[in-house]
């Protein structure tokens, strides 16, 4: 198998192994350096073919069975295993991410590809639901009625650049587009495209195993122009993306000047704030001080629900505080990001940060020692500044964070009414705060996906009653998450199948197969 | 309570009767005249009052009991029928809609509210799911994970002029929006304002005996500016939106041109291809072909389900469907269309028809005695040119309908893999036409959102498992519906609530709550 999953910089275009324009490397963001070999670079050419292939597995790959589509999900996680520590040490080499954040990594691509699988076979997902027919009824009869989703089509995904395993070539977007019978075409991420293309690897040989058609899955590597061809093409019903504010929102705007517009999942931008409320922080102003710069710091700050914004209310629990997470970031050693481009991005946003009159450093990490890195900083201003100043509640992508001194909690509740979306709200809190915290609360939930007590938002599980989403800009639809098993619901639209003869229903809709699966029987849970 | 229902004329902001600019009547269209009163036309500041009142609304409605928002629904449903027959006299004047037509939509209004008061109780819709805590997990524990769904905000309504009652002002998504916890802001259709304001004095009458807030619901009649201002206000969240392919493009515009986007649900432009196959054509041509016209004709073919493009294989058995639907078609009598607008429009769309060289004439109805009315036509072409000019595939609102001789059902396939997404398919079949059914299928069930067999689009169930929606240009978001109870998803989102204490958490999560409730625990339902 070795020789299958070797990185020759090739577009994987179904079962080909393509590509002419071999001009772009990988860069090792830890030394600076570029890395063999070149990578084609996918021209619209490259990306209509794969978008053929993939309308043309459609209607085979969508028709398969249950537990058939649950055996390619899980071939994928077998395969990625199998490339070994391969994969770990290019996804190391292109990203600059430690080996054992890569290892847990890998676990959670791999167990996420599994749990799809096992949402496959629980059918949860098709959402059966039967109005039997009434023939009696008065005025009219009533038809037989059988509803099930089906997949939206061919679906683009662009993976992120901070999760090279779990959010790229088989990641979250993959594993729950390919769960709901959608072939994937992936726009490969520049900043890791060796490890995309192991990846991508992996999963062709699970098509192929399977017996599955080459459209299922594609990977075209390439840039902004590679992307505006996919999500431009007619076959392509949907788009999947994890990155940049200005990149997902590009993305939206070509989707929806499309002759036939298509939907767009973009998690975009959170500053994810905290709120440190005054019993919790009377009892461990210490603890939360150091555990906030554990969050802020870890991944170089480099995740979609890194704390970028605190609240709290003046006076010497908050200074404790303060002084607990300056002592911690003080002695933080800054490691390599991801890509030049994102530690220009960090560099530039804590400039403005840092020249803003409104805003004081509290405190910042050790001075940078090597390519790509720069110290973690955590400023400070006021509620009045905070409010006067939009751009305070920007995002610095990487180890930034804010702190926001407040009168009081009422003040805290104004200040939230006027934030924006956000992936996450945290709130530390005691028994005492709980009243305080019912104020938040309605407020928080209106604008966030995700509300947490006394913990800390990154480190987002992979589970049934996870939201990894929120209202704009956190994302582009914030009726979704893109992590978590209702994930697959992005990809899906109802289809109701009006007095259709036994034979000719979709078999889970038949008489038979109905009854092996959940479904709504005139409105009553029923089934399996 | 008469009073409380008569006509005034006003613009119904919360609890208030206001409106200054008294501009507007309502038309008969049966007759042309004009009808009294005179009605207020809502400016941009009624427009944003009403929705700063939804806004100031929301987290108190949104957060009463189940069973409170259900007896809410119901009290709407019951002072709709109190209102009695003054209703369907008003809403006969100003649509020239037959009286019992209004009394059966009447009916399906009521029904309606009261599937979603029945809907609210038994709270599938809250789509709750449990992920314990699991603290001895290794690498890492995992937190307690919490799931439900809440309402997106203030939802803009905009009434189809076809349903002056399921789809207006009480209709199915006023229905469905208020069901899912959002306060509701309409757009009244000038098509029948008087209809528009008893309804809605009917609704608040029940805001205010179900001690709600006032904002729940508003009414600000008007033409385009007002409903430009409503999908512009901030507090709005979603636009639910029947009508034109024109008038949802242009809400779908304005939605995505906001600082913060946000979802248009419109239901526009359908022709609803009807597949007579081989075997069923042989053995009933000519009662499919007198069904046909029934179906064509009702209403004046003003539904968005009308028959407007029907495929068969050219033959005798064609010709003796043609005979039948000519037969019948050549005595029906044209009724009021619902508007001048929506006749003159009618009349353009038959003559760019008539007009075609590739298009000819089959049958059409009698002359129209009186204002408003043109006959219900039948044309033909052949599948060649067909699939040459993409304007044959134009919907014209009314009853027109268009047959394409095809040569064989392979020709169908081809020509169905071009056609734009529809609302509904059907087909005419008998067991030796399965085979044939089952390569159309595959194509058709990306098409559109309800597959019928041996009967007539017309007519569309309001229940569990019916989809009223389709790819675009049907709909503009195909993963919805309009009609049944799934249209209550589309104006709800996910929040998801990691280790917040039981006392902080909605009651429907807490500990003893979600028993009461059906959920997902760690995947596998459970629960009432």
């Amino acid at each position: 198998m070795t020789q299958a999953f070797d990185i020759k910089g090739d577009l994987l275009i179904g079962a080909d192994s393509t590509g002419d324009n071999r001009t772009v490397r990988a860069i090792n963001p830890a030394t600076g350096e570029n890395m063999e070999p070149a990578f084609a670079v996918a021209s619209v050419a490259d990306v209509d073919r794969a978008c053929d292939l993939a309308a043309a597995a459609l209607d085979t790959y969508r028709s398969v069975s249950l537990e058939a589509r649950a055996v390619f999900l899980e071939t994928i996680a077998a395969n990625i295993l199998e490339i070994g520590d391969q994969l770990l040490e290019r996804a190391h080499a292109e990203t600059g991410l430690p080996l054992a954040r890569l290892t847990g990594e890998r676990g959670r691509t791999v167990g996420q590809l599994r749990l799809f699988a096992s949402v496959v076979r629980a059918g949860e997902w098709l959402d059966l639901r039967v109005d039997p027919a009434l023939p009696e009824r008065q005025p009219l009869p009533r038809p037989d009625l059988r509803l099930r989703q089906i997949p939206l089509g061919p679906v683009a995904v662009f993976g992120a650049s901070n999760f090279p395993l779990a959010f790229s070539v088989a990641g979250g977007d993959t594993a729950s587009a390919l769960a709901a019978g959608c072939p994937v075409v992936v726009k490969g991420h520049l900043a890791h495209p060796g490890t995309g293309e192991l990846v991508g690897r992996a999963i062709r040989a699970a098509v192929s195993s399977c017996g599955l058609p080459e459209g299922v899955f594609s990977l075209v590597t390439g840039a902004n122009e590679t992307g505006a061809a996919l999500v431009k093409n007619p076959h392509i019903k949907a788009v999947g993306f994890t990155g940049s504010r200005a990149g997902g929102l590009a993305l939206a705007a070509i989707a929806a000047a499309r002759p036939e517009p298509i939907p767009v999942y973009a998690e975009m931008s959170s500053v994810n704030p905290v709120y440190l409320l005054p019993a919790a922080l009377a009892a461990r102003a210490e603890a939360l001080g150091k555990a906030f710069v554990g969050s802020l710091t870890m991944g170089a700050g480099q995740f979609c629900t890194n704390p970028g914004l605190m609240f709290a209310v003046d006076g010497p629990d908050l200074d404790t505080f303060i002084a607990a997470a300056t002592g911690t970031l003080t002695e933080s050693v800054p490691a390599p990001m991801l890509t030049p481009g994102i530690h220009a991005a960090y560099d530039k946003g804590v400039a403005a940060f840092a020249g803003n009159e409104a805003v004081k450093t509290v405190a910042h990490g050790k001075a940078a020692d090597g390519a790509n890195r720069s110290p973690a900083i955590f400023f400070e201003t006021d509620a009045e500044h905070f409010m006067a100043d939009e751009s305070l509640g920007n995002e610095v992508f990487g180890a930034a964070s804010l702190l926001v001194h407040c009168k009081d909690v009422a003040q805290m509740v104004t200040i939230a009414e006027k934030l924006e979306g956000q992936l996450t709200a945290t709130l530390h809190l005691d028994p005492a705060d709980h009243d305080d915290a019912r104020k938040l609360l309605p407020v928080l939930e209106r604008k966030v996906g995700r509300i947490l007590a006394n913990g800390w938002p990154t480190g987002v599980e992979v589970s049934h009653a996870m939201v990894h989403g929120g209202p704009f800009p956190a994302t582009s639809d914030s009726r979704t998450t893109s992590v978590g098993t209702m994930a697959i619901r992005r990809y899906l639209r109802p289809v109701s199948y009006q007095d259709l003869p036994d034979g000719l229903l979709p078999p889970e809709l038949s008489n038979d197969g109905v009854k092996t699966l959940p479904h709504l029987l005139d409105g009553v849970r029923a089934g399996k």
